[in-house]
């Protein structure tokens, strides 16, 4: 949305001075209230002012990014997640690899007997494997990831961008999605990744 | 930006009816011309709505979305790409892989002796080589990479979006931009990864 210059002036006067009525703020450019109107209204329903009868003009602290950022809000992970890459904690590393390839994934999602979530094994953590000169083909993925409760996992009901802060944060490619079991462990059932997230950015342009 | 139930009803008449006058689009909603005057100024200043002379108003095309994919368009490589990781095609494929651990990157871009671009190595390619039993620490990464000129690259003045979408289209995590040198030949001097994506659209979100 671009703001015209007098809309910018607006928000400036509104921002040092509110709150401020109409009228101040159409004395302050030399203007009458009338011509003012339609800025007004446009600032007002855009969520950059509020108005209040009887007070007046005040800001409402949205700039044009705060705008956005609700727009961004809307973005749940159930929505958006996709299938999780599952495996065994006694799946051979190079098994797990292949599966890597297979799959064209990042990160796999380990899980015990029970489909309990126990652990992650990203790239790395395969590549560092068989790097060292491991036996790939006999020593178990279950010793070579990061394991439960040391991890970074979401639930579905919560927002992408908040994913996305984590993946950031944590340093992590992807996040597993989760859902509480009874026996108070977890099963996955989704992932968000970075690659997630730059479909997303990309749609919300092409759209 | 929210509009209200009139405004929406405005963009439904233009759309079906338009060009269309702004006296038609009031009888229409059996209201007076001045009564619209605020809705009609909001609608074109935002960009919903265009305006022509002795023509009316005509539906622009542009929705919610398309505002906001006018501001992920302000974003240029150049403002968000980040150093490159950069190795000699002779180095080892064991060297390669410590350096992915000490840049904590997830590509390497790969130049000759004349500092030429040739190649990309990304942990993928490294995870294969590894896994195949190749002697990764006589085996040099240039054997092991993806090989110009059947890489995507691009230039500092593009667009982010623009490289996401390339990323989401080629598969890839990240890409290398280069400058042209007077041999004809790319010098590689930043990188646009996922991980700068979900960088900005996190950033979009904090401000």
């Amino acid at each position: 949305m671009e703001l015209s210059k007098r809309q910018e002036q607006i928000i400036e006067i509104v921002k040092t001075g509110g709150p401020i009525t109409g009228e101040h703020i159409a004395e302050k450019l030399q203007l009458t209230r009338a011509t003012l109107r339609p800025d007004l209204a446009i600032l007002t329903m855009s969520g950059f002012l509020e108005a209040r009868p009887r007070v007046g003009y005040y800001y409402s602290g949205k700039s044009k990014n705060k705008i956005l950022s609700d727009q961004l809000r809307q973005y749940i992970v159930k929505d958006y997640m996709s299938p999780p890459v599952i495996v065994k904690e006694d799946m051979s590393i190079y098994d797990a690899i292949c599966t890597i390839f297979l799959e064209d994934t990042g990160t796999l999602f380990i899980t015990n007997d029970n489909n309990d979530f126990i652990g992650v094994c990203s790239r790395k953590d395969l590549l560092r494997a068989s790097m060292i000169g491991e036996d790939i083909h006999t020593m178990p993925v279950g010793v070579n990831m990061s394991r439960m409760p040391n991890l970074t996992f979401l639930e579905e009901h919560e927002l992408v961008i908040y994913a996305a802060d984590q993946m950031i944060e944590k340093e992590i490619d992807s996040i597993p999605i989760v859902r509480k079991k009874e026996n108070n462990k977890y099963q996955v059932v989704g992932r968000i990744s970075k690659t997630t997230i730059a479909k997303l950015f990309v749609s919300l342009f092409k759209e």
